[in-house]
């Protein structure tokens, strides 16, 4: 396979090994100081250690499905159709490989659902 | 150029024209019936006309530039930096082009800056 074609499989395997709470395979996709990262609340999470930690104790019952993936190189973009109990969400997820095929920069982003602003009423319909 | 080389400049040019406010550049992008989305919200916009007036009349002095795009046969996913008055924000856009090469599907979302839930401070560091 090309460049490309490794990234976008390592991305998505990446997401269905958290889905599985697949600990062990998830190991071997990452590097030892994979970089996490949420934007939205400037954390930070260093290495393969405390990521894998970070995961297995975060709380809830969620649970994440690939809605779309492009990768272009050692890039992938990934949106995830997320559920966590009754609640769905979307997540917006930039991962990074090294020269390896293994997965060194991890970010997250978690858009909440809001009301529209007043005054574009005219051009949009909702779904 | 291949297709996935006209995609990554296609959503490119899409941002670019944006913050240039180059409405007449803007036009030959798009199909005529491209379809906006703003999942958060639940909005969408029908029909390059309406699109555009929306983007005419968005209020605030918005500034926008491409952080990083990935492109991927007719797919790409663009991450923006934002700034709109002194306020920076991140964007996160996924654009489909259609087999001319011409946008037909933009969705964008807008993750806000939200403080971290207490109980995962021994794993993080702060930016």
């Amino acid at each position: 396979m090309d460049e490309t074609a490794d990234t976008r499989q390592v991305a998505t395997a990446y997401v269905d090994t958290l889905e599985r709470r697949d600990w062990a395979r998830l190991t071997t996709l990452l590097t030892d100081d994979v970089v996490y990262e949420m934007p939205q609340t400037r954390e930070r999470i260093r290495g393969r250690a405390a990521f894998l930690r970070f995961n297995r104790e975060y709380p809830g019952d969620w649970h994440l499905r690939v809605r779309r993936v492009v990768a272009d190189g050692r890039s992938a973009a990934l949106w995830l159709d997320v559920r966590v109990g009754e609640e769905a969400l979307d997540a917006l997820v930039w991962v990074d490989v090294d020269e390896a095929g293994l997965i060194e920069r991890i970010t997250d982003f978690w858009p909440e659902a809001y009301e529209p602003p007043a005054g574009r009423e005219h051009l949009v319909e909702r779904f």
